[in-house]
């Protein structure tokens, strides 16, 4: 799979570096290639590519927007042509104090997909810290990843992308119930920094044959 | 422990009937004595108690408002004197095509802390099916309960209920994170319901010593 990824911080270099180490092709797109983050990344692992943000898009059948969910729209608007892509939303729409929703009747997600037309709009990977991306293993179980978008083939290649890196798949229906994710998402931020839980943490949805 | 348990469906029902197998004195408050929900528990288990909803806040050490929650205002402001009371509130506010929360910028525990004034409210019960209640085992694991609250020893007393029954617990915090746990269950039946996962599913906060 040919990746693209917007954002070269925690969440997209974490996953950059796992996909290309399991043999997908990654390009960074960024805006500044001289930064510490593209430095670090590019000192770890030669074979990731950098690019600007458009390249970026070009390059990848798949793209993720792994930047601060206030630049996402402005991101998205100058990105070029999404249409046919498969576009992966991480973000979550926090207020500064990490405590709540900033967007009210709404997802990034769905904002997404409004403004790139033809795009294929995946919500996933927001769910969890970029750090605990490094392991998903919890004992015996693996960690869930809640997905949901509209195209059910797109959330099957995503739902590859997860498995690759050690998730289980939790498949949440249609881009609409994004929202729900990002508050999935704020309940995994007040229990790892609120409560003190640390990162070490992730949702698993347990499941077992029919008694009912 | 003495449990006051308000209503006699699914969920109260369930809940009553182990508590009590649990060897806790369980009552339930009900408006009408000869419903067929009243009429079935008294018969599978002779040593339950039923009375008027006055009767059984009198009664609780524990208080379950285990009734829909557009009639939990109306009840909890002709409940009598709930000071002092741990009050649990296992309600979700959807709304009638249960795909949102019907409060926007509050909850529904938060609502029963404003009106009972000196009552201990805890949010717990409310982001799993009333069946699975039944068992909460899956596999290796036991599912887990969220929980929040204000009162550091009422989510104590809540937490050993729930370990009674079988869950793990997980505190969530404050009562002001309520509105995180009824996002969870707007989740939870999402995947049992429209997602067709069914009701044999539950919610686990996956955990391992530190890494990072």
């Amino acid at each position: 799979m040919k990746i693209g990824i917007i954002g070269a911080g925690d969440v997209g270099g974490t996953l950059g570096k796992i996909w290309r180490q399991r043999n997908h092709e990654v390009m960074f797109g960024v805006r500044n290639l001289q930064s510490q983050n593209v430095q670090t990344l590019a000192q770890m692992d030669k074979s990731l590519r950098f690019g600007d943000i458009n390249e970026a898009v070009a390059f990848g059948d798949v793209i993720l927007f792994a930047i601060p969910w206030t630049s996402v729209e402005e991101t998205v608007h100058r990105s070029g042509n999404l249409s046919g892509k498969i576009v992966i939303d991480p973000t979550n729409p926090l207020t500064p104090d990490l405590k709540q929703l900033a967007l009210k009747d709404t997802s990034v997600a769905e904002r997404i997909a409004d403004l790139a037309k033809g795009a294929k709009v995946v919500k996933a990977f927001n769910t969890i810290g970029a750090k605990t991306l490094n392991n998903l293993i919890f004992g015996s179980e693996r960690a869930d990843l809640f997905i949901c978008g509209d195209d059910t083939l797109s959330k099957r290649v995503v739902g590859e992308l997860a498995t690759d890196i050690g998730f289980d798949v939790v498949d949440v229906g249609s881009l609409a119930n994004a929202r729900m994710l990002e508050n999935l998402a704020l309940l995994w931020i007040e229990l790892a920094l609120r409560q003190q839980l640390g990162p070490n943490i992730a949702f698993k949805l347990l499941r077992r044959k029919a008694e009912f």
